[in-house]
């Protein structure tokens, strides 16, 4: 069963990522590591004992759906109402309406716990935390005096309905349409897919973020305004009214994450109500919604990238304690009588401790993302423009180098496990059942690698990029200086790797100066593993070297020589491709005409 | 739905495998070439249309067991009668038994594509084929007089009991124990796990073939005995008589493989008969099992390999029809009015071509492989030796590569479909959640790596490989030849990768001759990806240099580029981790201990 890794989190967190420095400075207000040791403890405590049991029965029995109705797992109204008087929805939220205000990067450790507990339960407060985040920021006062405090609290969840059948990644084709009323209310009608957690019985109420387009709407993305739809309506004195005209039409049979409801929501069909339409309020300005979502889609992405971090450590964990024990043949060098434990075999040592650096690398560049995202709030000026740049970079590498990392090492996992990893009781089948859906949704990571070749690298006309590069070279720097026999062929690996990432960094931005926009994004999913694999590489190594004081020190050394050495070379195939591989993609394209 | 690519895979066999070659110098006796397309024609046919229709519907149903009656999914009892009246069992069966005769070549490519329409199903004879072997190679003549004729008929099918609950892939430990009657017969006592289609209602009579250890017999490998377990006894007029004292316990809940009942198996459990234990025949001689089984494992590990390709085909059909109909925003240069095709979008082309370029390389590699097995059947003296090393050298590579190609293609085609993907119905889970077994049983890839590199490098000295990868250099000679601008880099990028192969070969042998075993192992599994991805590129260049008279020639041309330029640049990676890898492998132990 799962055990929360706090301290692994928390080294990450101070040593890697840089929550330590942060504190020191001041830069967070007046928090302190105290209180940080005390939450990830208690994050922990409760993400493995409370809610990783859980996560495996809810698997097994799923939501289920009758006449509109949804029951989630035996045990999981329970466990939420006690998760959320424990105050952990609330971490991020606006202090204004009972939210504690913590940084980005408690939250994001918190959610990697739950997420290994119970990936398909962590989606609820996942949604929710989107929703509070947009509403907050594009809502009017009257509608957060109404929602946000319940929201805040975890006593009503959010949820975020995107989607429509013919509509995935491509908002601008949207069909739902919103009518003005006099009120200055709205009446929704339409069908959205995929709603995750979109109706439950775990809350109260439901308050459903709902994109729509309004008569005469300008055509596509500029078009679509953003509305507020509780599943009950509220009245002025906060209690729940009448039932509005929503409500989820059937759930989906999915491969993984089975306790989440995935709702189709049918608005406005006038099964609840006197009049035809579900009653909704605007968020910000008509035909400006895709803003106030994008809010919302971008801490969703960095929420969806530490899924894959979660699924990865439990993967891991899960296959390490089955290869301490079972037995099988007789390693090379095994003198233990009968046969060795599997973990013995360089084949399986191999595959775990790949398992352990991806998951370690991917964790730390999560939380890289989440400490941008935090000096970016809490700087001022131009500090805090070139943090919020940062975050901008490193969100889609973090969604989608996490996600690619939880579907390999959940795999990995099964492997390890042999016939009994394709057991389902077994429950390694699980973490790879749940994994696979984080490289598609928030934006699939084929979207995520254009977002980041065509938006990311052109911020400050490159400079941010380079600026970051230059980081990283610094810590390779630092490497050599250590001048730790330890450390292997790591520091020359790094160099090798980063000189790969600047080579392939300069050709996307030529490719695109002059136009060649098609080339650059023949490359955009390579580019992506690339600038990765780097970070993974480099993450680890700076948390080599800051350990070295602590008594895990030589095992995160050579960990980190494992990586540089067995992991990075990769990334001189990746280059190729990106800056060798358009033209012959291009070419073969001729294949699937 | 799955349709049989017919001209695709007789064109591989034909111009890449070596089977026009082998028919036009007459080594495979009268066989013409008339007759090989008429037999893949009509399998394609039965195979897309009468087996995978019903292997959707036998996903979503599974097998089912009560009270040790297991149930197959609806239809498939007709089907199997169907397919066995079609002759398809016998294919390769002797001829004195009602079989074909027929060269390997031709079974293989029938199996590809009864793995493509339901690889649940397609276990049922894949397992009978490798019992009739083994029977047929080291069975009495008794046993072959009462058992042979129905089993390559389909009448009765097979299955092979190896593992138990303690012991999976070492087999010197197991515990079954058999104990011999004054008749001739033995009594067999214990508990199998994990029998593929071990029970079920498709076929009059279950033939399990048991491995087991006598008393007294040798501790270890050297203690282990082949027994013939028939369901229903045989009376003397061959006849079926009293149940024997065999049962299915219970059946697994699987990620994959629904239709494909796996059974825990019960020996001598005094449930049927008037004496405790199932009633068996010794095949082969006491203590020598292991031997007579391997005959069906390496049968059963290209058939293993198949599944993989066969997985990957499928999902690579599915992805492409998925991504021609589905439209989402505007590809670079698309010039059509509203969204473009998916399949336009630069990174939807690169997955697509991943797929079919993995699934061909995968494809030539295990048809190369039943080619070698041919030659070595139907040649003589030292030209039959060379052969059969040359299969011996390229079935761990066949049943690794292709299967790890089933998983990764088939989490591609999950991937193209975006958030349909991931929902069941949509069928491109049910490729993943099918492939993912294939890496593990028949022996894990992991064992498949350590059989290669430290029983099959060292044939003859390491002649064998070295004299392969001198052909596969001809192959580029060949490429460079032909100076087609078309080809772009391929010639460059084969040279390089077959050098990566040829260092990464001497490396591993010079270390096992020197002793150094666990680092051999520790870069076995890189080796094997390697030396695959190497023959991918080469048989796609054979292909491609065949087609010069082809209308396809072009696609075929142009494919071969992509891979070589966009697939093969990993190669130079997975040369560093076998030659450098080992020692930080070694020193990152301690982070397991």
């Amino acid at each position: 069963m799962y055990k929360a890794p706090v301290a692994d989190i928390a080294f990450t967190l101070n040593h890697v990522a840089g929550l330590s420095d942060a504190l020191q400075t001041g830069k967070l207000g007046d928090l302190g590591s105290d209180l940080v040791d005390a939450i990830l403890e208690e994050a922990g405590r409760f993400a493995s004992n409370e809610m990783a049991p859980l996560g495996v029965t809810g698997d097994r029995q799923g939501a289920r759906v009758s006449d509109g109705v949804v029951t989630t797992p035996d045990g999981w109204a329970d466990l939420y109402r006690s998760w959320r008087e424990g105050g952990w929805n609330g971490l991020t939220g606006p202090e204004e309406f009972g939210g504690q205000s913590l940084p980005n990067m408690l939250n994001v450790a918190a959610l990697e716990m739950w997420n290994s507990a119970s990936m398909a339960f962590a989606l609820a407060p996942t949604l929710t935390m989107g929703a509070i985040e947009s509403l907050h920021k594009h809502g009017s006062d009257e509608l957060k005096a109404t929602y946000l405090e319940k929201l805040v609290s975890g006593e009503w969840t959010g949820t975020m309905n995107l989607t429509e059948p013919h509509a995935g990644s491509d908002l601008g084709v949207l069909k739902t349409r919103a009518e003005r009323r006099d009120d200055g209310s709205y009446r929704i009608f339409g069908q959205k897919i995929y709603i995750t957690w979109g109706e439950h019985d775990a809350a109260d109420n439901i308050i459903h973020l709902v994109l729509a387009r309004l008569p005469n709407a300008p055509a596509g993305t500029r078009g679509i305004s953003l509305f507020l739809v509780p599943k009950f309506l509220v009245k002025e004195d906060g209690s729940l009214g009448a039932r509005n005209d929503v409500f989820c039409h059937s759930i989906e049979h999915k491969l993984g994450i089975h306790g989440s409801p995935t709702c189709t929501m049918i608005y406005g069909d006038g099964k609840f109500g006197d009049e035809k339409g579900a009653i909704g309020w605007l968020i910000g300005e008509e035909n400006k919604g895709l803003a106030c979502m994008f809010t919302m889609m971008n801490n969703a992405r960095l929420a969806v990238g530490i899924q894959g971090v979660a699924i990865a450590e439990a993967a891991t964990q899960k296959a390490i304690d089955y290869a301490r024990e079972r037995t099988q043949g007789k390693a090379p060098g095994w003198s233990g009588s009968g046969m060795s434990p599997i973990i013995e075999h360089p084949d399986v040592a191999r595959m775990l401790l790949t398992m352990k650096a991806l998951t370690q690398g991917s964790r730390a560049i999560c939380y890289a993302c989440a400490h941008a995202l935090d000096m970016a709030r809490h700087g001022e000026g131009e500090e805090a423009r070139v943090w919020a740049e940062r975050a901008a970079l490193l969100t889609p590498i973090a969604k989608s180098y996490s996600t690619d990392v939880g579907v390999d090492v959940a795999s990995l996992g099964v492997q390890v496990h042999g016939g009994m990893g394709f057991i389902e009781e077994t429950g390694a089948a699980r973490y790879l059942r749940d994994a696979r859906i984080a490289p598609i949704y928030e934006g699939t990571n084929g979207i995520q690698a254009i977002d980041l070749v065509t938006r990311k690298l052109p911020l400050s006309a490159g400079a941010q990029v380079e600026g970051f590069i230059s980081e990283l070279k610094e810590v390779v720097r630092r490497v050599e200086a250590a001048n730790d026999t330890q450390f292997g062929l790591t520091a020359d690996r790094l160099h090798a790797a980063i000189d790969d990432l600047e080579a392939a960094t300069g050709w996307l931005l030529k490719a695109q100066s002059e136009g060649r926009h098609s080339e650059a994004l023949a490359g955009a999913t390579p580019y992506q593993r690339l600038f990765g694999l780097v970070l993974t590489g480099v993450y680890l190594a700076k948390g080599a070297l800051a350990a070295s004081d602590d008594s895990k020190s030589d095992q995160r050394i050579v960990l980190c020589r494992f990586a540089a050495e067995n992991l990075l070379p990769e990334t001189s195939a990746l280059k190729r491709q990106v800056v060798e591989g358009a033209a012959s993609l291009e070419a073969a394209r001729a294949v699937l005409a």
